[in-house]
């Protein structure tokens, strides 16, 4: 088996297994069967869970990124691009079953004080994240759309936190009720009046 | 040692450490170190640590609860209640150097999934805390301070759910940003147009 196959099938179903498990839940034996390779090849790639988790971080926030560039298309309104983001992520919840929930979120809770080098990467992550939002909220400012008295960055992070407290509250309801009072509420003081 | 004040010892103990360092990073050894008594005295209270976890969770609602009889304070506006309740939870956050978050929502991450006991609690605790919230929005809405056209339950979970991602955001930042994008936006949408 080629080194960079093990190593990626290891980061691969490292990314499943936290996020599904979570970081302590977790043991290397649980990553390396998941991955099925022999567990002592993990050493030669990682020197710690915690290096790998960052990785798997990194690896899940692609994932994230990749679904960002709705959030730039200049054919659809920007409030509707936003509208349609979270009910795409809210979808993905749905067919999960809200069982797993968010995985930055997930290792927020658990990691951050527990592992500075995780806590460094989700910062990046959040930030990262709340500037894609930012820029669609700044566009619908430039439209009209936007109150043009908001400041963007923060109602981004607004927007991205709810959103992290919404799906963290579908973990525990197993339901919608938190993405539609999220759909409802969130969006309703940044809306230009007409 | 009476019984009863070690199995007190122990839940004591059990809302600070699970509170801390989360669930599964947390050994039954590690609580009755941490709660002063013999390790083999834990089993003769509880049948397992994730027993026991539904015990703090309760305990540490109870400490919740106490403080939102102030959302039921008729000598103060109901949306300065809830301004105030919040700023007051942020307070604690800061002092804590916002490491620890919230036990509800760090539990609500970590453990909906892996444990039915652990959710069917954490299910009970949201909803009588958004009943508190939901309680007092009902009361702006009577005096006409908070939109009339909106549904308080909704907008109660709307809002401690926004308030729970604001929390597990400062654990990943170590700062205030999440909360004040919190308190500027979180209540835009409620309040009546005057």
């Amino acid at each position: 088996m080629a080194q960079r196959n093990v190593k990626e099938q290891i980061i691969e179903a490292a990314v499943e297994t936290l996020h599904k498990k979570g970081f302590n839940a977790t043991s290397v034996q649980d990553i390396t069967e998941a991955a099925k390779v022999p567990k002592g090849s993990f050493y030669n790639h990682f020197d710690s869970k915690e290096e790998l988790a960052v990785e798997a971080i990194d690896r899940y926030w692609r994932m994230v990124l990749s679904h960002l560039q709705e959030l730039r298309n200049p054919d659809v309104a920007p409030m509707t691009r936003l509208e349609r983001y979270f009910d795409r992520l809210a979808n993905v919840a749905r067919s999960g079953e809200y069982a797993s929930g968010c995985m930055i979120g997930n290792m927020s809770t658990e990691l951050a004080d527990q592992s500075p080098l995780a806590r460094g990467k989700l910062e990046t992550v959040l930030e990262g994240w709340c500037s894609a939002i930012g820029g669609c909220l700044k566009e619908g400012q430039a439209d009209g759309s936007i109150r043009a008295d908001l400041d963007p960055q923060a109602a981004a992070e607004f927007l991205l936190n709810s959103w992290e407290g919404a799906v963290m509250r579908s973990k525990v309801d197993r339901d919608d009720a938190a993405f539609a009072s999220f759909t409802k509420f969130a969006f309703s003081g940044l809306r230009a009046l007409s």
